[in-house]
């Protein structure tokens, strides 16, 4: 047991994910209940920790938060500490002002600093853990590509929302005989696209992994229509590559002077199969932001809970420095050092590729 | 009583509608529970009519989908039997094929026909009944901007589907102080996003009934800044128009040598906030095709099994060229002549826009 | 325009019911934001009137309220200040406590109390109109059968969830060839059972208003068996009876010396059942809690709004001792002396219960 | 890969759980996409083995199943034909009628057949392969207490719905002070209770591998009460038992002379605490048969896929005798000896339980 720990800190950083009040509920719970931590919790991420921005955490302000998407905390993208915009002089440079942290966590008596994110938010961890600081981090992505970790959560409240609206497509798909592409998020891994693809019964799924022919999408839509099924499911990861050359990012020419980006790979494609498949329609739909919020499916919601308990289980053994993660059906630790850097991707000779592909589905490669 | 009807023929156009299936079922079942019609139904709409393309329906075939997105009798879009596009030498000409329909509803015995679809399916309805041909029609959009009726089903569906992403996106809206917008179906009027703005407590809702000036969002956004809620909530109707001029249609420009159109008016809005705001960030989310298929929800369940027994009751009534409708809660009928050219629009001083005002909604007027 | 109004007051009353935060949620806002009145809420309904207990609402409290099931105000079941019990000398007394009540309206300086129930919160309104007191009602009941209005708040969420539990037993009932009981709310009105009878094929609806014989389910059960559909799903209000004598009201032997009261009608027609089809099981399921609980659903989310906002224009205008209530599509209102006393029930003849029967439902009469 | 494998047959046994038709769909595909074997189905379990009555499934049979509750092939709950019962001489006599199935798939040149089914079905299948019949089990049950597999497919559907009943509960719980009970499924094993207990944050979870003692259950809620939380959920699955002594299995004094079993220990439990906690109303809801149907989850519609190409490929790979099960994250096999006979329960000192009492979750031992 860990000596001398009488005040945890919190902070979730990154894009919005399901699960993140669930861990802030589970380790202001297990720290208060069975070892009398005092917890306080920054706002905004990293940059609550530079402003000293902070609350405190008790089993009221938790209650109620097993289910509720969103974090209480806030969050902040793209807050480095160690490379920081601030202002000086009247000018924005950039600069490492990870000691003001490290001041501030010493001021408020902060033993050990228990960090919620993802592969960014992560990094700066095991670099506060390099500087001495005693970290914990809980792996959080939607898109399941953190490496040492079997599963993130979120991961599961974003397949169930991914198939729910395949599930929503298919009706409109085999009404009006179209060929219908969901895009999913997934920049540089594809398991959103591979789960839920499976479960919502695409015919063809595209991923970062297996970069696809465009051809062996039409031929796949051939073999359906020879087959009697004249509708097609595509569902494709936002990080999607074709095998000649890269995506050309698509841009908007609105009345803005300053045109945002828009199109992705799943207009892209709707466009190319538009003029491949001449007889019937094609149609996508970008799911964007929903897959991110709402309310937390139950997978994750134990999951969270399992993360945030563990978290304070290796504050009390004093294993600084390293992240729980799930290995098989087993909540387990590695070390920061080993996650960062190791981001996982789907197999393309796994199994989960394998059991698609065995039951009829195309991944156009 | 109308006597001599043996046989009644179904088809469905437009667009997808949760709901479709639950009327073929109702007047299938109906029809030959209560008064032994013999019932057809023809495939693709006006399409199958033309191409005498039927299945025939009895209890077995409708079994099952009161629940069910989609048509088992399929739909087309586009199809105008009055101006139809056919091969004539060599060459696409338009004309007119409405003859060769009634020649197949002759020849097949068909005594009636019930169209169930939007406007434009149900202008070539009452185009048949001027032609002498029995007609009852069924309003079916998810728009909801059908004169002559209060409701039409697929309406609660959209708005269910829409209040459900707009309680997703309050998540993440919330833990990233983000304005987040949600664009939703409606060209020409705005039901959707009223109601489902009203339910998913959206802070802005912007309507092409109601065309909106920038900065009144801009102030909103602000108002609510300094009442401590850092995030906004805005939902905009596909159709909805600045005060100043159009909306230039945005184009994708990809490495496809023919761009397909893409942005609408939710994700200029947000290009154009993204400038007025400068410290938050600004997401778009377009619902599209999500909002129109899967499983039927209750209250459409019910009203499709009412139009469905009420169109039904209509022939045997002997009251053809009229449409079924809803006027508060009693099911009754008009005449396809008023119907058409009469379409609905949000009352922009109306009871649901007064009571949006009263809890601090913003048109942005 | 009322003139003098400073002060409002609120108290929920009766069984959970989904929308009663929406309605404090839409009459806190409205009248902040539009008249500037100071608003509190009474705490556990009457209850809190008589003990001085509540809390004041803002803007702040009611964030967030539209979608959350529940009251934040509490409720009681069955506390009449008309005829209270209190203890006196040691002894439990009934006596009229009303008077403390409007006294301590008097105190606070609460102008107008709005009173949210069914029809036993709001006969005490009615009895505290008559008193003097300024009244406004909205009403709420799943059961949807309180008089001067076509729908309660409530009843949308409860259908919603008796139709997706009756889809649930479907799949068991096809795959094992079973009869499936629901039994759902309605203890002396059968709107719910109805409604999601429709909406979830029910074969069976079984209502108070329409007495049954038994005999005509089986035939309806064997009816079905020789059509090929070896299920039969029966939907149950819990106030249902048979033609023939009254439901004995099930008791269990337990080995707690006290008994309670468990099976109720649902049950019996199972076990009677059991007796009379031989060759098939049958399950009875009483959904109980599970309607009247969790997220509001769309309709009562915009229902609870329009009541809520409409109830503080009826303050504005003066009208007091009156209810809210919605008439066709139009919110209206009407005197508390005429809803009490006039409860509603289906119409054994009306158009809802002859389009189930012009489906092929069974109503066992 | 084994040689002469030309025709295998499916069959599914047991209570009705979701995931069933997505394990035959993906045993059918993959059985003809990918080795041309004929699949056939017997319907109801062993019955239709004894019967000979079977469908063909090919690609268009099985379509759109991946989400569909129930079976298509149906099932039977007892049929056992090592004992079964048969008419013999006018009389009910029970016999081993085994040989009988064994000279049916002869006949029909089935050479493996695939059981889908728990305990009781999977026994049966261990006593096939004994007598020489090719088998390959499938793991089904949703109280996921089979051995030799972490995961049965069917549960985490069921534990779905637990938790979100047990939201629905929460806001009636918290409106009325109540002490709301939720009787889950789990005859033997808690895996029910406890996950959805703990996702749907119950403060007390009573499993049958932890006895309760009826003080810790009051304890908690006094403990709850002090704390300022008026209401308590309590999450108990079926087969749950009190320290001292058994539970008498209640009955119903209906006016049926033959009386049901119906209480079980959720509702013991309700009538035992309103004794005791003598302030607040205890209310029980038991879920019952909304667990077992309707809509397969997206992790049970991949699990099952995984589940039914695996099965294939043991036939492939010439694994009789043997049943497809998961261990980790990883799809294995183990033998139908080593299953049957070794049930799993939730062990009382595991990661799990732990969790929950970390937590604050009282099991009440």
């Amino acid at each position: 047991m860990t000596k001398d720990i009488k005040k945890i800190a919190l902070l979730t950083g990154g894009g919005d994910c399901p699960g993140l009040n669930a861990v802030i509920r589970a380790v202001t719970k297990s720290a208060i209940l069975n070892y009398g931590y005092e917890v306080i919790g920054y706002k905004f991420g990293y940059r609550g920790l530079y402003n000293n921005d902070f609350i405190k955490l008790d089993l009221a302000t938790v209650s109620g938060l097993v289910s509720k998407g969103g974090t209480i905390l806030y969050s902040s993208n793209k807050d480095n500490l160690f490379d920081y915009t601030v202002e000086e002089d009247g000018k924005t440079v950039k600069k490492d002002v990870s000691d003001v942290a490290v001041e501030n966590l010493k001021k408020e008596g902060v033993d050990v600093l228990i960090v919620i994110g993802g592969d960014g938010t992560l990094t700066s961890a095991r670099d506060f853990s390099r500087k001495g600081v005693k970290v914990i981090g809980v792996p959080k992505t939607i898109d399941n590509d953190l490496g040492s970790t079997d599963i993130t959560f979120g991961f599961n409240t974003a397949i169930d929302i991914a198939t729910e609206a395949l599930d929503r497509l298919h009706t409109t798909a085999e009404s009006h005989h179209r060929i219908m592409i969901l895009e999913v998020m997934g920049r540089n891994a594809g398991f959103i696209a591979l789960e839920s693809g499976i479960a919502g019964s695409a015919s063809v799924i595209i991923l970062p992994e297996i970069p696809y022919d465009i051809n062996k999408i039409v031929q796949k839509i051939e073999e359906r229509k020879r087959n009697g099924y004249l509708f097609t499911i595509i569902v494709v990861s936002e990080g999607a590559k074709p095998k000649d050359g890269e995506v050309v990012v698509a841009k908007i020419v609105s009345d803005s002077p300053d045109p945002i980006r828009l199109g992705g790979i799943g207009n892209k494609l709707a466009a190319d199969l538009e003029k491949l498949v001449k007889d019937r329609e094609v149609r996508c739909t970008v799911l964007g932001h929903l897959q991110r919020g709402g309310t937390t499916c139950t997978v994750d919601r134990i999951l969270s809970t399992r993360y945030g308990v563990a978290a304070v289980e290796l504050i009390n053994e004093g294993k600084f420095g390293s992240m729980v993660c799930l290995k098989g059906n087993e909540v387990s630790y590695d070390s920061l050092e080993n996650v960062i850097g190791n981001n996982k991707q789907v197999d393309p000779s796994g199994e989960l590729v394998t059991i698609a592909k065995k039951t009829g589905i195309s991944f156009a490669d």
